[in-house]
């Protein structure tokens, strides 16, 4: 049993800033004066249109998106999203470009091609067990959409930058590094993203939406499972998950006011990593599993001498206040997951550990 | 601004019981000597793998739920089960029966169609304006299921007892009285309840599935939208909405534990409705707009003499801490949603609102 608060590794759903905890706490029984919690307000309601409007109105800042673009929440997961991409954009007759960059690819692969779609895996990194990121791409002119996944949560991998699509609409799953580094929105017909990574409780799904976007949405999907339906209905058509967006938009909040937007924060998510890469890169006692030139700022993978140690090391740490340094159990090994939410502190305290855990079993 | 909580009448998102409420916050940053909020632990946890076994567990205890009954935890709400419904239980060649007692109804029979599924409406109530519950039905042997609304929140109306299907599964919609009093479950195939309205917040959808129902499942539907990926996976076949089910856990801990179960349940929804229905009996300034014999316990529709003062009602009765008596706005009229977790002294405080607010108006 913990007396305080630990330093939160998990890979998602992860840390959340303190502030918005305290906040949501503090307030919890008695909203904004409404004498009733945030949980308990209608979602027809004045306050709870603001939390949803302001949520909105912050992603399209930190964004800077221009008018062109729908923000909408959904529910069901990137998960769901994997079906509902080819549902909206991949009518039959038109074939879309997937990039396979490991386990989260492969499921939006999976379930387009349930859907019987025809799908056309134009690069992977299978060759070498996900650990790198395609550099050279020759998305299909005629394609209906290419579809990445921004960050790799299981293989550490991340795009340093995206990839020239020409007029063919990126889509991309950016549930695990979404908010923690600025990028041109232009070229992406939809992005998606899981809220309990970078931008709050599981429960919520992002999504942004291109104008053009909507005109290729076939007339009769079910009514739910259609990126109209949310645009349409400013995310109302049913109830949202009210408190997932509430806690959103405080985190976007906190993003804006207390870090200072998303250049700011990508300097902090720099400086977090490297302090973990430079420990990795020292000596062959940790071993980064992702190639340099792919690694991500967001889940810093890495194995040990051996799976007895990595045992130890796991939870020793945990005994260490220094919580979630398991890896994805398809693959073991160590991750340490560094989201927007993870201090520099919580980082500095870790890079101590492992330099002492290595210097009792190195 | 309120400082003190209000009496909260809320069509859903709705009150929640205070004790859960407050247990909520009172850990919030630190959630069973974690270190980490409930919405930061991993849903991959032995911590949260409890939350969703308790919950799972004592959703089977109040209903009595025989071991041939799966319980999972689903997004979208009642919405996506609409489509999920057909999808999974419709095959080609076969014709479902529904019974029409109103908005949901309506909308769940035209998500099927949508899907080109064949859709055999056996009874309406659409002639009355949905102000009554179908008392004789005829549900066709070959069916592939019968799917009725248990309880209507727009109309005011609900099963007072459930209809004889023979061996035809029945599947119900319960999001607005579910866990509002015992029933048999075994001749239902499937029962889901979006759970903003008598378990928990909004974000989460219930659903308990007949084992013999998961044979019909087809095996090549989206995963997300297959019923069989919940019950194989045990709800975590990706990141479930974690807060939400963790609310629900204690909400249903409250109802057995505090309340005793729902037998007490029932009889407290019942003296509470009660209370206001004999207001609606006692002359014509109040005129309860549901039939008598279909009467819903959870949410009490009436009018008053004119709109004007209606919006008088409304707007009086917010100030004097009764919130959320408006009628749907599709409807208008006032309407009071008397779900569990809205106490007798908040029921009493509303009928004496009532009875003063006539004397002066009346």
């Amino acid at each position: 049993m913990k007396k305080n608060r630990i330093y939160n590794f998990n890979p998602g759903p992860a840390a959340l800033p303190l502030p918005v905890l305290e906040e949501i706490q503090g307030s919890f029984l008695n909203y904004a004066g409404s004498g009733m919690s945030i949980t308990e307000i209608s979602h027809r309601s004045k306050l709870f249109d603001a939390v949803v409007a302001d949520a909105a109105a912050r992603t399209r800042r930190l964004l800077n998106l221009s008018e062109n673009f729908h923000v909408v929440f959904l529910q069901g997961g990137a998960s769901l999203q994997f079906s509902m991409v080819p549902m909206n954009f991949l009518p039959d007759g038109k074939t879309a470009d997937y990039v396979n960059t490991g386990t989260w690819s492969t499921k939006a692969v999976k379930e387009a091609a349930l859907l019987g779609k025809s799908v056309n895996v134009i690069a992977s990194s299978e060759d070498k067990n996900f650990s790198y990121i395609p550099t050279t791409l020759a998305v299909n002119k005629d394609a209906a959409y290419v579809h990445i996944t921004s960050n790799n949560t299981i293989k550490g991998t991340q795009w340093q930058t995206f990839p020239d699509a020409g007029r063919v609409p990126i889509i991309a799953d950016m549930s695990s590094d979404f908010m923690s580094r600025p990028f041109e929105a232009a070229p992406f017909g939809l992005i998606y993203a899981g809220a309990q990574k970078n931008i709050g409780p599981a429960g919520v799904c992002l999504a942004i939406i291109r104008d053009d976007m909507l005109a290729r949405i076939p007339e009769k999907l079910p009514t739910m499972l259609s990126y109209k339906t949310f645009v349409s209905t400013n995310s109302m058509y049913n109830t949202p998950p009210c408190f997932a967006v509430y806690t959103v938009q405080l985190v976007l909040k906190w993003l804006e006011e207390t870090v200072g937007g998303l250049a700011d924060m990508e300097a902090l998510n720099r400086k977090k990593a490297k302090i973990l890469y430079d420990i990795l890169d020292r000596n062959d006692f940790y071993r980064g599993t992702a190639q340099p030139a792919s690694r991500s700022l967001m889940n810093v993978t890495f194995r040990l001498p051996s799976e007895e140690l990595e045992k130890t090391f796991v939870a020793e740490a945990a005994r260490n206040d220094l919580e979630g340094l398991k890896g994805h159990r398809s693959v073991g090994g160590c991750r340490a997951s560094l989201y927007n939410a993870v201090s520099l502190t919580a980082v500095e305290a870790l890079a101590d550990f492992m330099k002492s855990f290595e210097v009792k079993n190195g």
